[in-house]
């Protein structure tokens, strides 16, 4: 089976390189998964001049694997379908090494038959794949995943800092959270490299901002309080206008970390 | 080896059962368990009348394993000092579960001599312990690990609310965030019984709070700004507001599930 | 000089008797001035078939005073100046009241112009406009005064709800305010009917919250973390999830009231 | 009359000032006034050696018009009471300027008798006072006034700082705030100072903070959710943490500001 790839970026190398360590070839052909960064440049893939659209037709389909929110998604859906094709979203959960180990959680929703035909690729990118029905779900299932944990990253941030000022060794706060009821592999994989400051992006922090705002966009259509996501993504945007947003999303933690100064 | 215990409430029971189990002798002798609610409690059983202070002297020790202020940490330990007794703080991180099952993380700090005598009891009592050094370390290092755990809770219950209003299944996002890097047992635990709005108190939401509110005054001594621990503590609040207290603080789920409305 | 009105709601019809009264003839003519709710709206009176877009022209003005985004604003001025028209965004600030009584603060942008043309019109309408330069200030300054706005509710309702249920007297809370430093007019005019309960719509809540979303993205466009902006239009959502989207803004006071119970 | 006065900072001269510029003998005798900056200074002018107690006694009186927590104020009331004292605390309402110009606002509780002997002062050194019942109402009163104060001060620098980056002129926005429904002095006064970034202080930046920890440990005694209050509350500790404790609370401004990148 031939398998078309869009967008090479952190994710985009490492999911393609799976697809080919696995026998796919892996070309701009009939079937075309895109790995995209934001919602413009998803759209503009499809639409723009020598875009998905003019490729796609009667037993094409298109995959996207970037993370959007549901009204992009569906746009191009409406599109790819009215050309005769098919379009499944399947954005993912996981960053650059559950990417590079094809152990992504893929999160699809769309056409069923197109999926099913996907699964085989699905399979070798990741551990699990969800079909979450009709478009869009898969776009908001992202989001609300992606949410969670930015609060989650936020807490941790505020948890480290507190130790650190309050005279208590962060890295035994590590070690203790490890065997607790809270114990979970983003605080463990996460936590040493914060404490050294070092935050190579895995998941930059400025595309965590962009999905922690575009979940409380969903929140705000649907009516749904998210006092704590929201002061969150309040953290997440300090961290951009402090100018660390092409860095991992655990940066967060220098806006938190403030200068020690007792005022 | 004789063990006293005080205070059998929901911790306090599995405790002492653990003790009785593995052959300790658990009567109010010279050395004292306590596993109290607050610092008020946990004041009066050493400072009123027939309480701790007139029994200890030279030779006895004292483990106050309730979940304090370093501040009254501290005020216990003076007072029994003063007497010619040793203590130790030790709080637990985990509940009722973990008690049960002698799995709790014991935070010990204070008397180094204490605690190594106690060393047998506490590997009984849970599955690790920390001697954390200075009187007051073990009562803020429980404090950071309660303060991280409610923001988590709060960020957990806003991601099933934005699931559920935006035609998700809740029910599939446990599953997919039990597969993700943010997987972590107190969601698999409280996930299931918080979607059927069934909040047994495991750990009451009041006292959650409660260590909200001493974390937030840990961080205020300390000049560290924790906006997420801020608003997570605002909706434990808003619980208690609402008569949840005494239920598990898994129910400020109620608080964040709204009704629905589009207003 | 004849002006043409469209929209009709709280606003409108008070701003539409005024010019009445001031002598101007309010038709659908060759000045026309919209008082829309939000984007959408503003939108489609301009676009939709029989919409402002074909009757514009050479030497004909449109002000939209409704309160909407930059974007929507500059959609609006492109398609307008294509046919050859001029436009003037010209944004309120001032509700029901103010808007009847000719004391509105006109935040306008745009063609000069046309700006100029209409003062005539601005003195009836507002004590005072402003003219803030290029297209999408005038949205921009609105969004800035309703935002803070918002946040005064909620700090304002904070407290009536502290005094209350401290066993101060409200009241004398409004007395003591209104002879302070922060002593304000919205003060002086919500705070009796809001510990009456009542939430007479001079500005509907859910307009208020729109603004505060807008208000954020913006915002988040520029990077400039709003933490109290964020938590108090999280209180506007609780609001509209339980169904107050329609009452006064004030109303977001029944969100922060609670149930008094102690937990 | 004579009056006694402890206590000369920022406040306290201006207000002893007042008193003698209005013919009261100023000294230490029957009637003391204190005014001090925070509960552990209250108290320990009252229970020190040589402190107030050892004065106090039978047709005697103490005024505090500190702004302490009511748990203080209580404490000094007992003792003073027990020494056949009578006590009043008045915390005021309003910083540097309006003690000069005698325009405070008195907050007083407690012993009405003294209340009215002290009338005659408090005419000089306010425009306004109130007796407000029961020990502890004045010190509630001031608290919830300075909590919605300080929640004021970070709408209005978000607002600053919002427009600052949106391309508009803050200088504007003051002028349109100035003519609108939430007009008010502090906006007027704090303001163009801000825009200068010139935080001279009539109102300590660590005491607004304490004012807002010590209204959310009300709030929380009360079970009054307080999210924005508590959002303020951090931004005031972000302050802090930067060393900008002891200039005026305007300058949390400078967290806001951030410093423009976009990330």
């Amino acid at each position: 089976m031939e398998v078309g790839f869009l967008g090479l970026g952190i994710m985009g190398k490492a999911m393609a390189a799976n697809l080919l360590r696995h026998g796919f070839r892996v070309t701009v052909w009939n079937r075309t998964l895109a790995m995209l960064s934001d919602p413009s440049a998803a759209l503009s893939v499809v639409f723009d001049k020598d875009g998905v659209l003019e490729q796609i037709g009667e037993g094409k389909g298109y995959v996207d694997m970037s993370t959007v929110d549901a009204a992009t998604s569906c746009k191009i859906s409406e599109a790819v379908k009215q050309k005769g094709g098919a379009f499944v979203e399947a954005p993912v959960s996981g960053s650059k090494k559950p990417a590079e180990d094809g152990q992504l959680v893929i999160l699809a929703a769309g056409d069923k038959a197109l999926y099913d035909d996907m699964v085989p690729a699905f399979d070798v990118l990741g551990k699990k794949s969800f079909f979450l029905g009709e478009m869009g779900n898969g776009a908001k299932m992202k989001l609300v995943v992606n949410m969670i944990m930015g609060s989650m990253m936020n807490a941790f941030s505020e948890g480290l800092c507190l130790a650190d000022k309050s005279g208590l060794s962060p890295q035994t706060l590590l070690d203790v959270l490890d065997l607790g009821a809270i114990a979970n592999p983003m605080f463990k994989m996460k936590g040493p490299s914060m404490l050294q400051g070092s935050y190579n992006p895995a998941f930059p922090l400025k595309h965590q901002q962009k999905d922690m705002r575009l979940a409380l966009s969903l929140g705000d259509e649907n009516a749904v309080s998210m006092p704590v996501a929201a002061a969150s993504n309040e953290a997440f945007k300090k961290a951009r206008s402090l100018g660390l947003g092409d860095l991992d999303f655990s940066a967060v933690h220098e806006v938190l970390k403030g200068t020690g100064g007792s005022g």
